[in-house]
């Protein structure tokens, strides 16, 4: 089973212990609403329930009370988690005992949206499976080779010591990208490549020869690209300024950045791209613009981190599914050699360029590479 | 006369009204020091002499009574001061009157380190010369024109109307920058160049056909490249994670970002590049492989902003003099056309390139442009 708790949803999806395929999957989103709603896939079965108003606790519950039935009371062997930060040390998926736990827990100042979500599934997860092995994969794992001038800030290096480093996030998602890039294409995954995670989380990452090197994300889900709610890059002097000149305190400002921010604060309207792409208004027009620049600008950094670009792949909710963006990114970029087709674009082909750089839509499976790290720990 | 108040340094100069040449100029360096230090030339005179401790008020006075034996009792017309911070809607000079001078101080929250001492040499020459037209040359000037893109964050649009925005600093030593080049190579100065003034303070500049389109300092003299004392671009989230769980409060941090960062911090030794090039340390080395490291990532962001790159231009302290930090920038960067001529750059030649965007040093000259300003208005 694959557990994957965010801020307001949590993936799930159960595969045989020898299969790549899922027997159930599903999410529970707007989980802290109203109207969280339950999503479940499995055989030839689908539906969409209302829950109304639920935590994560009762939410994970609920789930495995829902899949009983899909799975026909099949034994859970091991569960997978998608944990945010692995810390500075971790480069590969873990079993979770007490004591890896407990210093999980201690990382949580350092993604406070998402890894008490994480740590709150793993517990859940112990309690309802006992006997299951508990495999922990990390977001941070993916990017823990980057060169050194990638990894630290230009701080005192006491900083850089005590654990404030370039982290990097959404690493499951890159390395499923590059497992099936290589799939797909043996000799593009061995060149330059830049992933483009576009969701309502969003990052950058630049892979040479299969391994990150760099990514737009840093020591937290804050910065690089601007996020459905999140401010990304900002001068840290705004900081200053909001606490000096408005009296703003690290609550105001995380409450500020993480959640009123992004394409919500600069639309005015939303956080969806979706909603932003229909709506029409000039202010929602701005913040995707905002949005596709801030991309383009980071692609161009990404390229000089690997010395050239090969490969451009988009992923993500965004990524995956909206056309517009993926053309108002490649817009202009043909100094890059992306020179965009607009009808494979469209159809969200596998290569929608025909430029010396390729660009391409995969989309990513989380689960699949978590369900990939457990399978590896049950064959020992 | 011009005046260039720093945070520890004055630079000036005095012209005649119709020529381009200073009949003497100099600085005061150290200032807040035990020992700071005064250099003067003018006609075939130099000296540097130790004036002890003192303030930037005693420091104006004691360049006045030393430049008066120089300029030999000539009449000052009109005095040009260096100003960091014109706000959102300054785009050229201005005489300083009452009215603006009250308004420039309102900026100073937005430029702490260097408004309080522009304003302060303002009043200084004010009251040593009543007579004389005061001019205001704004750093923040040259940029006002930037994309919307360009020129916001992503949070809540009154952040933006409130006049939290992507300023971008240094526009004295890039609008002299791009005049110089157009004098030097005219089709050069309306192509895609992107200036790099690296100094001790440190940014680089994107200019398309003679204007601004972007630069990698924001809100702030914080953000983008990192400095000698200062950090650079740095994940919001340290600032949250510092807050919470160092019990940093605004003051730490300006104190942190401002004056223990950047080279300084990384090295744990100098701000000084020339003192890191000759240290042979590993942190020296690790400090100066960062600074070079940010400047190509950003290099790349600023010819994303043009649509790829015709020039680049080192100036500034570092800039102009170091021929290693220069090959460091340089290397690794044939993908966007940038071919060093090895011999060129260790003889800091105009052009130290041969590929095909070429790569120039241009010594800045902060002082002309502000000259060039308070001719302008002399002529009315």
């Amino acid at each position: 089973m694959t557990l994957n708790a965010g801020s307001s949803s949590i993936k799930f999806a159960v595969y045989p212990v020898n299969g790549d395929h899922p027997i159930a999957h599903g999410q529970l989103e707007k989980i802290g609403s109203d109207d969280a709603q339950l999503t479940l896939h499995g055989g030839n079965h689908s539906e969409t329930r209302s829950e109304g108003s639920l935590d994560h606790t009762t939410g994970l519950r609920r789930i495995l009370s829902a899949l009983d039935g899909l799975t026909q009371g099949a034994a859970i062997a091991a569960v997978g988690h998608r944990i945010v930060h692995g810390g500075p040390d971790i480069d590969a998926p873990k079993i979770l005992d007490s004591a890896l736990l407990d210093k999980l827990a201690e990382y949580a100042p350092l993604a406070p949206l998402h890894q008490p979500h994480n740590l709150a599934a793993v517990h859940a997860a112990i309690a309802a499976f006992p006997e299951a092995l508990q495999v922990g994969c990390f977001d941070t794992a993916f990017h823990r080779h980057h060169p050194w001038v990638n990894d630290t800030f230009a701080l005192p290096r006491s900083y850089y010591d005590q654990g404030v480093r370039r982290y990097g996030f959404h690493g499951l998602s890159y390395d499923y990208i590059i497992h099936r890039l290589a799939q797909i294409d043996s000799h593009a995954a061995h060149g330059k490549t830049v992933v483009a995670h576009l969701g309502n989380g969003a990052s950058m990452c630049a892979i040479r020869d299969g391994r990150s090197i760099g990514s737009t994300m840093g020591f937290s889900a804050l910065d690089g690209l601007p996020m459905g709610t999140r401010s990304g890059q900002i001068d840290p002097g705004v900081l200053l300024y909001l606490m000096e000149s408005h009296g703003m305190d690290a609550a105001d400002l995380t409450d500020l950045l993480y959640k009123k921010s992004g394409l919500l604060g600069l639309s005015g309207l939303s956080n969806d791209m979706r909603t932003l792409e229909t709506a029409g208004t000039d202010e929602a027009e701005q913040a995707i613009a905002y949005f596709t620049f801030r991309i383009r600008r980071e692609l161009g950094a990404m390229a000089a981190i690997l010395g050239g670009l090969d490969s451009l792949v988009f992923c993500g909710g965004i990524g995956e599914h909206s056309a517009r963006i993926r053309a108002e990114v490649c817009t202009g970029m043909e100094w890059l050699g992306i020179a965009l087709d607009a009808a494979a674009n469209e159809a969200a082909a596998d290569i929608i360029s025909n430029g010396t750089t390729t660009v391409r839509v995969i989309p990513t499976d989380e689960e699949a590479i978590i369900a990939k790290a457990v399978r590896g720990f049950l064959a020992v």
